[in-house]
């Protein structure tokens, strides 16, 4: 048996039976993406991504854009708690021939986003390594964790931004399709350098009764968000945001814009429920949208498209 | 210009002078193997490290000691500050055709040592990755942090334990030489699976000017140490401790015992100051050894051999 045959789940679930179940002060352990520890009246966020070179990405990329994305796709899972980020070590492993100014390009990059969000670099571990591969550890902090284990039948449930142009751009690079005419230009961009929720998060850690970010794709993150509340959802599929630039790009393709929507993963925008509809200057304000409802667990995770409601299967992006 | 040019220092100069400082509460930050943050009355200390298929590794070590290993090398960065670890977030990149059983077998060893240092496992990341990569972060917490940048002219300079088996057993294995007489049994061990020195570690912070861990060697360790403190040394080669398993190998190798002693990393002895000489039942109880004394920078970093004292250069093991 090899490990494509457990699965990432299968892994997560191994691990947690395991281990020994951490103590109390540990409210969130293995399983999230975002660790939990209480600390005074405060709460400790702790983070923790891998990006692999030939994995998630090429090192034909912008290394600049990829700088920012390898530590923004970390802030979004502090921001998925309506947490704030505050210090990051930074581990990377470099091909002995990467040339000085690829690296430089990249660091710049780091430095830029860390820049922008008030992150500290404080700390990491470097060594060479045969392909190029990036280990982030982000520390946040908040008041008021935001779970994605506590949405409730009867909540609503939104979405920041729109969804699928990440995966639309990722389509396009690894198809090597060309990608001056503007729209394109601006999928792919959403691809490289996607922009973590952070001022939404902290908004919402105040109204959200559970929140994830979509790194997966709304059908794996909502299936997690589902599985670990114990409840069901029903997604209306026309409220599902969408760029005109996916619009535009899928109508020359010949294929659904929810296809990318649903499936397309790290769009980084945030996933959340609430018990209170939210106000329409709090939606427009954030770019927000009521997608769908919370809904008993033996209803499963549906899809009203069309008129009529079928199941949405949990398919997107999986590791193994 | 490639980034072997730069070395793994100049990486971490240009890191350090390029991106802003933390904040105060940052006692120690880029530069240092573990970053410490002052919380409360406590101080956290967060390490990370990594380790990397063929480079610290090879896939056919034995699974379940390079999962000890993999989170002993960071138990030993958090016992050097005289901390006590406590939550851990694991990232790893399998190959995909890496066999369940060999995984099962390296988790059996992270957790068997997560036990012993009562260190629980509480989120990380994981995917698929070309060669196997590890890398482990760790929060421990002290009540007094012991830096690598205290040493004082006048203090006394103490290893634990013997110095340099594990550079002979590492040159075993990658020489692929027969080890099963005891003696060469032993080093292989030593190298396989260090024992992170977190009791003596604990011990210590009461007493101890300054502090670091052997995962360099001697040579470069005490060459960091006295950089950041701004000081000189001078070590007695008869005083460095080194086991009787290492003398019998060396004399067969037709070597000094004391080129592994001083270059061969991966000890994981603890390398400290004192401003008093410890009394002889601490030294006894701790296997501790008094090998030099802390000298005026100007002086540089010497060593005492047959009579002469001559200049300890800084080698062993460089990343890039």
């Amino acid at each position: 048996m090899e490990i494509k045959d457990i699965g990432e789940l299968g892994f997560i679930e191994w691990v947690k039976s395991n281990f020994k179940t951490p103590p109390e002060e540990v409210m969130v352990g293995i399983g999230d993406d975002t660790a939990i520890i209480k600390d005074g009246d405060n709460y400790l966020l702790i983070t923790k991504d891998l990006l692999i070179e030939d994995v998630h990405f090429k090192i034909g990329f912008d290394p600049f854009l990829l700088g920012r994305k390898s530590m923004a796709v970390n802030i979004s899972d502090i921001a998925s708690m309506g947490g704030e980020p505050l210090y990051s070590l930074f581990g990377v492993g470099f091909p002995k021939d990467l040339s000085w100014e690829w690296i430089k390009r990249f660091m710049e990059g780091l430095k830029n986003i860390c820049e922008e969000h008030n992150v500290f670099l404080i700390g990491g571990d470097t060594c060479s390594s045969p392909k190029l591969f990036i280990s982030i550890t982000l520390i946040g902090k908040t008041d008021k964790p935001v779970l994605r284990s506590s949405a409730k039948e009867g909540d609503y449930i939104y979405v920041t931004g729109n969804l699928g142009d990440s995966g639309a751009g990722l389509y396009i690079l690894l198809k090597e399709l060309s990608f001056e005419e503007p729209h394109l230009k601006y999928l792919v961009e959403r691809h490289l350098n996607p922009s973590p929720k952070v001022k939404e998060g902290r908004f919402l850690r105040k109204i959200a009764s559970s929140m994830i970010d979509l790194s997966d794709g709304l059908s794996i993150d909502l299936h997690n968000l589902c599985r670990e509340s114990r409840v069901g959802a029903l997604i209306y599929a026309d409220e599902i945001p969408v760029s005109q630039e996916l619009r535009k790009f899928c109508e020359k393709l010949g294929e659904n814009p929810l296809k990318f929507a649903i499936q397309g993963g790290e769009d980084y925008e945030l996933l959340f429920t609430t018990s209170e509809k939210l106000e329409d200057s709090v939606m427009e304000k954030f770019s927000i949208k009521l997608i769908g409802k919370i809904e008993k667990e033996e209803k499963g995770i549906r899809i009203l498209r069309n008129g009529r409601e079928e199941l949405l299967p949990r398919s997107g992006w999986e590791h193994f």
